[in-house]
């Protein structure tokens, strides 16, 4: 049912050409500016425009909880998660203080935290439940509050495209969420639960070992409950069983910026979890995406690999909120500047290589 | 004598703890914003302070011609330079785009373009000569002429320094340039012309060993010139035989920024083998040295390793005029907005991990 309520078509590649030259006439050495031109080309050819503009970006940061927390698979306890959205709110976290260094507005997105949120004017309040079941002990949520996360998203990609936004980025934060996301990795690409497991906030090698086993013991009682392998999972399904509702909420937006011509870009690990889900629903999901940051985290070149992804920045990090996303953004509209307002060697009257 | 120019202590250690401190009790989990965090430390250390400050940051191009050309080593003409640094002044070039980008005042150092230049406002005027001597012939330049273009550096880093800049970025102009660093390169750490040799600004396998060739019969022609062999040569000599203009120019100001305390940005393959020449003049200089990105330039992954430099960006560029430094430069910021502006576990009131 998921993949009918999205339509997301190829890109046209009538452009190409036109952005091609327009690349290769600026001022500089063939090919000098690197990655830079490829994301020039991406974003030309998802606005179909020779003149891309990603002046207008917005940060949304989906926040939720996740029952399987109580296996003891993070660091931190679940308190964490109501706190740090408090954090976000009062501007004192990593994505906060990024956001204001490049005057993204930021906004947070409650679809499943576990205490109750006051209003606050940055918050958006769509609480699909306190937190999601235990999904080593049974599904992690219903078949209603998949649809009700999925169109959290869609609903905040609208509501920020249609007040203008031509960029999207999107964040994240649950405790427990690299968990939820090497299992629903698993489960999506078929690897083990050893490979798509890693070290999170900062697991020792034993903490790894554990979440590896919740994990593989999450999969193997959900292949139970489903009759089905794995593989053969629907992503509804897979959704049901394996979820967490910050993770349906930014492949819904992800799919909703998409259908609706917006780049999106992917920040870390889980983002491009949530952006693996998405593809499974709408193929072409990932020609919209921009690929932020090579994590730290040990499954996500995997992962990567599986779009061909070349991320912007490879930095080490390892904390989530999208702060990979706010820390390419300047990047990503240095592409956009280059090809907007670089001289060409004709306009110039610059001499070109032999 | 260089060396008697230059006294650069090295940083006192006395801060490290509470920087380390500080940023270790951010609202994030432990070392989870990776480089950002090794940058925030060097900075703090540079300037002695927890709340470091690169709000008033410069980027200096210096441009210079070579007489080397003449043996065809570089894809462009030489006309090219002042055109390129027309283009630099008229706001059209990479540089100038990305400056204006963030803000960041721009100037271009003429140390040795071969044309007169017109004055301009961004333009300062510090020509050494038309172009330096050809030097698969003859040495490159004379002893006074090294002392000039090393002082255009000095006086340009005093001069932004003066007027209250607290971050030099450096980049170079000059067709033909990064044959003249392969040269020196393979003169400072004892690697072989076809190790220290590479594409420059898109040559082919045929042009690259042609390179090569030039840079090694350079060689050999100065050892027989000065009766040592090139790992024997002071800093003053290599600089007379084998130096370029823009180079020495911003290993100057490298030394001077160093010994005034300020740290500085170290963009692609040439400056880099700048700041190995001032290394040579002044081994404490990349204390106050952060490494931008990693050239698209085969050599430059050795040279970083020369400094155990781990570059901000790895974006394949391969451009030069500190198109790597300008484009770090908000990465650069971040590390002081986070230590300077991100809550810390007690403020926000959040748990720290088990």
């Amino acid at each position: 049912m998921l993949h009918k309520q999205f339509a997301i078509s190829a890109l046209p590649s009538s452009i190409e050409a036109d952005l091609r030259h327009k690349i290769d006439t600026k001022t500089k050495p063939l090919g000098s500016l690197g990655e830079l031109e490829h994301i020039a080309f991406k974003l030309g050819k998802i606005q179909q425009t020779l003149t891309p503009d990603v002046s207008k970006p917005k940060m949304i940061v989906f926040a939720a909880d996740h029952g399987v927390v109580a296996q003891g698979i993070s660091l931190f306890p679940q308190e964490v998660t109501p706190q740090m959205v408090m954090n976000f709110l009062m501007g004192g976290a990593a994505v906060s203080v990024f956001c204001e260094q490049h005057n993204v507005p930021l906004r947070v997105v409650d679809v499943g935290v576990n205490a109750e949120l006051a209003p606050h004017p940055l918050l958006g309040a769509r609480k699909v439940a306190f937190a999601s079941q235990d999904f080593s002990q049974q599904a992690a949520m219903t078949s209603q509050q998949v649809a009700l996360a999925i169109q959290a998203g869609v609903d905040e990609a609208n509501m920020a495209i249609d007040a203008g936004t031509n960029l999207l980025m999107f964040g994240e934060m649950g405790i427990g969420n690299t968990c939820v996301s090497s299992c629903m990795m698993a489960a999506l690409i078929a690897v083990s639960a050893a490979d798509s497991t890693g070290r999170g906030t900062g697991l020792d090698q034993a903490g790894v070992s554990h979440k590896a086993q919740v994990i593989e013991q999450s999969l193997v009682r959900a292949e139970q409950e489903t009759g089905q392998t794995r593989s053969s999972w629907s992503a509804q399904t897979l959704a049901e069983q394996l979820g967490g509702f910050e993770i349906l909420a930014m492949a819904g937006a992800m799919l909703q910026s998409a259908q609706r011509q917006t780049a999106f870009v992917v920040d870390g690990f889980i983002c491009t979890v949530a952006l693996l889900f998405a593809q499974k629903v709408a193929p072409n999901v990932s020609d919209y995406a921009i690929f932020a940051h090579q994590s730290n985290e040990k499954a996500h070149k995997m992962l990567l690999d599986q779009f061909n992804a070349d991320p912007i920045l490879s930095l080490n990090l390892r904390l989530g909120e999208g702060s990979g996303a706010i820390l390419a953004y300047p990047l990503i509209q240095s592409a956009c500047v280059f090809l907007n307002k670089m001289a060409s060697f004709e306009s110039a009257g610059v001499t070109d290589s032999k």
